[in-house]
């Protein structure tokens, strides 16, 4: 679809989050309809976990996306969706791939929300796909678990803090589920929820460092617990660590359902996301270094450091693989 | 309702297709409202068919659209409503005849979606009125069968095309019916498909001009199937002709009810969309011919060539008429 | 949440009625909260008066609009929640107080919408709160049985108006009350209804002095009757009254239920709004006089300027006060 002047931020880039609920509305489409694909129960496809994925190049106001999906693995319980974002320039024709992603669904009934259903097997190509495939599905498995237990951290309001402190450029939005953001169960869709995120962690970025700032990457989020419709969901952020031009940023979704079935406020997702600052050409600009005080915040930061070291470090041995 | 940056292309001028659902809205109300003033079942119109209509003059953001409704004329089950839409800029004063367009609606039972109500009869102040009205809706029936039956075609992806053949502009998009998109009774509103489909073929033209576009007129659309909350709907259109100064593109809309209640894919509704180009000055600019390649594309050349001058030669009848 | 380009006129500056319905949706949540805290049956609270509000400073489009919320009286059945709209420019860090609003709402079962339950006490930290809260409990409630008695009457359309006349900036609106509209009860939200009444107030003063205008300030609005999901709404505003600087716009909402439960069409709010002209560097400018041309036009302008005389004498008072 165009992209419209809302899509977009004031320099007229499109908003990483706008791009993610594209990606996770083809994902949903796809691998809902696989599902539904033998005769059984019907269900609709739930997001669990969307891999790390890069902003390879900012999309503008008038662009169109191209939004393409893929199923390449499926387990027992599970579907493995590729999505590829293109955007192209109506006018001079020109195209160029945004993003890549990958998605895995979970199909849940829709009579009983709490059951999951078996999903039809596809077929492979060639055997190396399917091993390939079970070995990504083994590895998200394992970080699903992980993250599960640092799930705990809470972001307290801070009192006239100093400029490029956690404290100066953290920040929340609290937002009540209505009928539009939800799927046919009555949950809400992976996608608005990661558009929230963006938009929160955004809001983090340009406090720091008071430039045109941009989505460059999403580390792996995972969606451990559905969120209700008439939940209010809190969405905070803040800043965990800057090398020289770019800033991360944790993000919290929790879910509060005051209403109907009374129930303690739940973590529901986080994840890390990375911004760059743009200069009015579009140029990535040096950003102003995060001053850590507390202790967590050092270890963070530290912990932010070697996330960071380690995506370089993969992407080194990717373009040396390539270049062989 | 004051138009927003949303509703127009980056050139400001509101789309065709936001002109469209507002229409849709006017008419949904008023006969809906007519179809439930006796007492007995409650009913929602949904619309049956929106005859040709001409955009006489582009809308630009800021400016208000005042839409007026009557109905014009009933039988038995259906209802004809005539919508004018006016462009005011509110800040000179200066008003413009946008839009003038006929639609048909059919009330459907609350209780029983498949249950056509009966119509209360309207009062004609003029004998003249009614038998006009009968003779339109007599030709409107006609139209609808034969559509029903040429409604088979389907649109391939093509590799490589050349610049202004059929295949580089043809195009398609993917949407997920939401409940902000459908009626009391859970079908889509049929604004939202008529806003859907402009979209599309507002792609089309931008592809294979590289211009900014506008709509000048929509052919005669005819709903023959309802598209229930919770489809997947796939809009799909290609280029058919080119005159001088326009185009003429044929989007279909096919509805994939995969959740609930599995059924084919269909074909729901079809349409011809008639754009130009226009300049930064908003000239109309001559448009780069279409190249037909294969058999099908030239008879469909060759078919809308017929409705281009069918359409010109009774729009000089009119004007000789006018001009007695 | 970030100001969008959607949010505001062609000036930049956030449309009041944006505002409003970000305050709602705040008192809505922490006031629904509140009433769920207590185990019982669970409920919505449902607005049901917003005292009078000053615009203090426009917001523009990407600023951060930061909103807080605070309840402030119970009574048995009613919450008074105070709300704070700061605008953030996230590139300069400067805040400004854009609003403060009042507002009252009542929790209604999610079981029987018919059925007020009983409001949770809040703990006061000095005994002159509880007691300058049940002073505003009992002057709103004072004020809400006044308004309810004026509320009967109904504009009509007037053929060739002169310009500055009442007639000639008079305007309306249609609205079809869809789901994303609506709380989880199936009722209008008011934030969403306030933000329809600045639409056709922003009309109404635009077509009068034909300048960017914006909203300074709305009078007491009290919610009489709910509006279900399915009703076509009015909204109807004309100019009762001018001073040098300032217009005041009355507003109207009615809703016709045409569907599901007929029922014949009733007022459900009434309102006044006051706007202000802005030149190209937002200054104020001076207003053309409202010509009155009834008896009832007339005796609308003097109780207009009783109103606009009374706000003038209470600010005098509150900056004397606040200088002393």
């Amino acid at each position: 679809r165009i992209m419209r002047p809302d899509d977009a931020n004031i320099a007229g880039n499109v908003h990483g989050g706008t791009i993610l609920k594209m990606i996770e509305e083809a994902g949903a489409i796809i691998s809902t309809r696989h599902c539904n694909s033998q005769t059984g129960e019907p269900c609709v496809a739930a997001l669990a976990r969307v891999e790390r994925t890069d902003f390879l190049s900012p999309m503008c106001i008038g662009e169109v996306a191209n939004v393409s999906a893929e199923i390449t693995y499926t387990s027992r319980h599970s579907v493995e969706v590729q999505v590829n974002v293109m955007s192209e320039n109506i006018l001079t024709g020109a195209k160029k791939l945004t993003n890549k992603a990958t998605l895995w669904y979970v199909p849940l009934s829709l009579k009983n929300v709490n059951k999951v259903l078996e999903v039809p097997p596809i077929q492979y190509t060639r055997k190396e796909q399917e091993d390939e495939g079970k070995k990504r599905y083994e590895e998200q498995k394992l970080d699903r678990l992980e993250t599960k237990q640092r799930n705990g951290d809470v972001i307290f309001p801070i009192i006239n803090p100093e400029p490029h402190t956690v404290g100066y450029s953290q920040s929340s939005l609290i937002h009540l589920v209505g009928p539009s953001d939800c799927t046919l169960l009555g949950f809400v869709h992976g996608g608005v929820t990661m558009k929230l995120m963006d938009e929160v962690a955004g809001i983090v970025a340009a406090r720091h460092c008071k430039t045109n700032i941009v989505t460059a990457s999403v580390d792996a989020i995972n969606f451990h617990e559905k969120i209700k419709k008439g939940c209010v969901i809190t969405i905070s952020g803040r800043m965990t660590f800057t090398s020289n031009k770019s800033m991360e940023i944790e993000v919290f979704v929790d879910a509060d359902p005051f209403v109907d079935e009374p129930r303690e406020r739940y973590r529901a997702v986080s994840a890390f996301f990375t911004y760059v600052s743009l200069s009015k050409e579009g140029k990535p600009l040096p950003v102003p270094q995060l001053l850590t005080e507390t202790e967590d915040e050092k270890r963070r930061f530290e912990e932010g450091k070697g996330r960071y070291l380690q995506t370089k470090a993969k992407r080194q041995a990717q373009m040396q693989q390539a270049a062989q």
